[in-house]
């Protein structure tokens, strides 16, 4: 069996199902928008499907349209190279055949047509290659699987060369039908000349009074039009589960997580767990999370990462870690429990830096080379030069901190009026006392210190003492209250 | 077989053996008590009995009596709608027939006997009706299960129509009887009548030297009554694994934490990883932990839940968060690291509201709509209304927050005048300045600010500004100390 | 098959391989030296060798060498009593019979000779025992493991009696010999006056051109000598898995941990996921983590122990604590998001503390009996007395603080002038008001106390008030900024 190694040769166009309920979700999003991975499972399918480069790609869309239509219309389009993804509407449901109907006016008759499930979502492009090139325009081909215990399924019956020659519903197999493994997937492929007049032969005579895709084997099979299948071996059911509920969802997200970690670990990143190790899609987006590592970088247990992250070469990542849309320089750590998350704005982290443990950077926050931000620190868009440190219950918000500053523990930027954010500038060299509070908009003359405890309200200047102290004053003898009877 | 639906039509008598010591515990704590889903392993035994409705029942105790019998005759009523639990002593232990020989004076003779094992938490209220079913009070019924692996243990021997012959032990089997996997699993069922004069009959003749309530299958099958057995199959084996080390409570932990998640899975709940989630009960509670869920409630990974906890529809649960005792209302997100624990007051969370990530939410904490706490805060017997914030590393202790106000950075309430808690009263529209401490008991009227780093002790009036604070002076040219040589 | 207890009678010389390349882990670290349970490999090697009390332990290493010899001439000798380990260059690398030969000048002729492999860390000494007592520096022994799937593997084919004939290579197999489990581990032992002339007769003539340490077992079979194997059963295969690869350390890493959690369970320690815990070295040790555990400790999920951590009789530790080189007293409670680590100079926590959530405890934290340490505090080398507390954000760095002192909310202590540290010294008794802070070096006089927002710069009398605070002014009907048009 030759496969072409990127498209098949004839045009092709692609039917995603995705109009079904998913009533065991028991969810008010229809089961096609249920994320995997951080994004929804039909953005795992369109993707995959636009990688098979069709000329048409074509959802059929009913049960929660709405949602659905505005996902297929808006961000999946950034999947396709922003094409275009066609809509049939089902409404209602009548099964599998009946949603391909809705797209045959969509169909060129000379198109290879796929038809994929919008909550299967795990199938790759490869095997989908191959179902094509058995298909070759010219006979239906099925993606079939391998089960180890397939009760309950229509099995693939094979003749001596291997053609499939029926399937055999279980409850009307015999003993040895019942001894096969192999069963469909639902994910088939035909000549869009054949498929049409057979949607049209398709009848509703059964308990359900709907419309099944996998009739139409039996017509090819009466209309001596060969069946191929492309047959995955058990350990690859993965690629042909389907999501109907809220168990299959953790299953298969955890295949997927698993996954993303062997993958990680082929290409050398040291993974202290695989099994609990999270790569997701940043909040909202269609793409998938992608974390890009530098040599020999270490994540600990536990830790999640989303959207975009760059993990410099060396980097030490700590238990229990949430990264997200962050870049971290080579030979930085960060310690366990830091929450990152750069958003939309990022948040970057020079070289040899140290994080956490308990730091939280939000977006914005840029940290040169060899900043350390230590426990209990809040750091948001803030900028902090080469050697600055924040070690200790710290609050910087929308500041400009300058080189080796030293900012002390409780040290706080009032940079919120009430209405409107302020900057505060801190110069080069200087040392903000602990628990002092720098009300913004102001600017901290560099090689200045600040004295402890001191709340700073106008600019200081260079090279200076601020201190903005009371004195103390003792009243010896004195009594604290004492226990009151309750 | 039938299986009347709720209780059987027989009187019942349920005894349960809880005076084993559980050496490989190597606990002071008896092994009863040992806490599995966070309350006494006896506490799941005597539930489950509870559900059968029994006239009687009978806990058997001894070795760490004076724990255990406290438990039986306190917290443990609560589970029996503070019916008594009768407590029949067993000192010394000599064996599971000398067990149930205590008991007997608590017996009526036209009751049904039903022996569970304090030890075997997770078996269910259907298997055992299915049990008493089977005694129908005529005839003697096991609880049996089949093993993969049945070496060393006692094989059920059954004849042609199913009943069962001997249980034969492993040493005494023939190759054939070997090839059994069905082993018996001590939960027994009796007609009081027949029981009384076997136990009487029951000898000691054996290298322990102590009385086996399983010799009674021998002596039944002598009598000939008829000897019924509900045969679990393998992988239900769980049901009657007993406890017997650490290792096999944690492996009982396990199974009982997945089965919590799977039933929330059922209900539609949204777990990120069903293999790490904890659901337990309320510290010192006999009552298994309830976690009720609206529609669409996602549950990253990791999380904890202890008590009665209520999360509304849309709640976002982020990783690694603990939450015990409280309610969060619909719409609200916890993000990562969060510690939720109402313990006695609760906490109530309202709608819409964001929490963490690294927040501290105490009893007390009563939060309105759409409140904001943030990063290293900590609230405790608080309550902000509607719209309030606490965005960043915060204490509210005993204190009223109006609505809408912005609680700042590193504000503090002293609360605690070293003998006495006082309450503090900030009224709707405050903004409270970073690093500002409020000294209780005092109010900050309405619309009023408090300056940043300012210590209030005093009532301030509404609509106001209220600051303390020190003139700034700078001292130009000011050396910082050097590094002294060491 | 008798074995001696402890070890042979006749002298012993172990010959580590390690020298080998470790592609797969794509790391600038030799792959000997990568961490498994937080030391090297070779370091888990080295000591189960020690274990054996060899007279000769010689290091073949070669890539790498620069960084492996130092490790064995530097850390690694703590593993053997500081006894110099040999090393024997092997420059280039060109097989295991060629690393062998290397170590032959250094190989006594009277000497049994025992082959282990550097990147196999997790053989016992136990099964070494038994492969030195089954070559008796007479003969060939092999360790050897039953094997799932073979396939690719040589296989051991034995005669009647048990002895091994020869090891036949997948490719060269019959479908009788490939239907054999048993495959070689490359752990082998030899007498050295066998040993010498097998590898002077040692040829490369194979596709690799290099010397293979198996073809001995030919010419030992030529030689009439006879070639014993202690076999494995494939459930113990982790002791002759070696690492190749990210996914085969992190496979092994979960083996090491779980093995490390079953220990402590067996002892009595009460683990709620065994699947989800660590015990790691300490950073740079090349001693396994050590976890001393009293009567009744309780482990919640998630938690990572590292280098020597005592914990007394019944301490709880909650979940997803970080625990490093510290000793906490028995009775005390570790809350979750705790980070505790002593590094090299230790964090003491006496009997009933109480520790978290969210604290954190860096290397001298010294605390006392009955001590509270909670949510958003750091304590650094300081010493607390019994029955201090510090609950809510706060900072102690290098001071001593007494009996009974409560430490508000927000105090911190000024210690690191930006040039030197300088200590704090509170008396007993004191009460520390919220936001205060001590400006170091300052004694604070016992049964003192200290106003809220107090910056203390000079030493306070005893049983006194200290206060330094400005006076509150308020502006009445002041407008707080108006939003900015942006």
């Amino acid at each position: 069996m030759s496969i072409p190694p990127q498209s098949t040769p004839h045009p092709l166009s692609i039917v995603v199902l995705a109009a079904g309920k998913g009533t065991r979700m028991q969810s008010q999003t229809p089961k096609v928008l249920q994320p995997l991975g951080g994004r929804p499972l039909l953005a795992h399918v369109l993707e995959t499907a636009a990688a098979l480069q069709p000329q048409r790609l074509i959802t059929v869309t009913g049960h929660g349209a709405e949602q659905v239509d505005a996902f297929v219309r808006g961000p999946a389009a950034e999947l396709t190279g922003a094409a275009q993804i066609g809509i049939a509407a089902q409404v209602p449901q009548h099964g599998t055949g009946h949603a391909v109907q809705q797209a045959v006016p969509q169909l060129p008759d000379e198109h290879m047509v796929l038809v994929l499930l919008g909550d299967v979502p795990l199938v790759t492009a490869d095997s989908l290659r191959t179902v094509l090139a058995l298909c070759d325009n010219r006979q239906l081909a099925l993606l079939t699987v391998q089960m180890d215990d397939p009760s309950g399924y229509g099995r693939i019956v094979r003749d001596g060369d291997g053609q499939v020659r029926a399937i055999v519903e279980h409850k009307d197999a015999s003993a040895a039908q019942r001894a096969i493994g192999e069963v469909n997937s639902g994910i088939m492929a035909f000549p869009s000349r054949l498929l049409k007049p057979w949607l049209q032969r398709l009848g509703n005579d059964n308990a359900q009074g709907e419309y099944y895709l996998t009739d139409l084997i039996a017509m090819a099979c009466a209309d001596g039009v060969a069946v191929q299948a492309h047959c995955l071996p058990a350990m690859q059911g993965w690629q042909v589960a389907g999501v109907n509920s809220p168990a299959q969802l953790a299953a298969l997200e955890r295949r997927y997580q698993w996954q993303q970690a062997e993958q990680l670990m082929a290409a050398g990143v040291r993974l202290a767990d695989p099994s609990r190790f999270e790569l997701r899609a940043a909040t909202g987006s269609v793409h998938a999370g992608r974390l890009e590592c530098g040599q020999d970088v270490e994540i600990d247990i536990g830790c999640i990462f989303g959207g975009q992250v760059v993990l410099g070469q060396g980097c030490r990542i700590g238990a229990y870690n949430h990264i997200a849309n962050a870049h971290i320089g080579a030979g930085s750590i960060v310690a366990p429990y830091s929450h990152i998350d750069g958003e939309q704005s990022g948040v970057r982290v020079g070289a040899d830096a140290r994080i956490g443990p308990f730091a939280r950077l939000r977006p914005g926050a840029t940290l040169g080379d060899e900043v350390h931000i230590g426990n209990f620190v809040e750091v948001k868009n803030s900028t902090l030069a080469q050697g600055a440190k924040a070690n200790h219950l710290a609050y910087l918000g929308d500041a400009s901190v300058g080189a080796r500053v030293n900012y002390g523990a409780g040290a706080i930027t009032a940079n919120y009026d009430g209405a409107n954010k302020h900057r505060t500038v801190i110069g080069a060299d200087v040392h903000i006392g602990s628990n002092s509070v720098l009300v913004a908009p102001v600017t901290i003359g560099a090689g200045g210190t600040v004295g402890a405890g001191s709340t700073i309200t106008r600019d200081t200047p260079a090279n200076s003492l601020t201190v903005a102290r009371a004195r103390a004053v003792s009243v010896s003898g004195w009594q604290r209250p004492g226990k009151k009877k309750s």
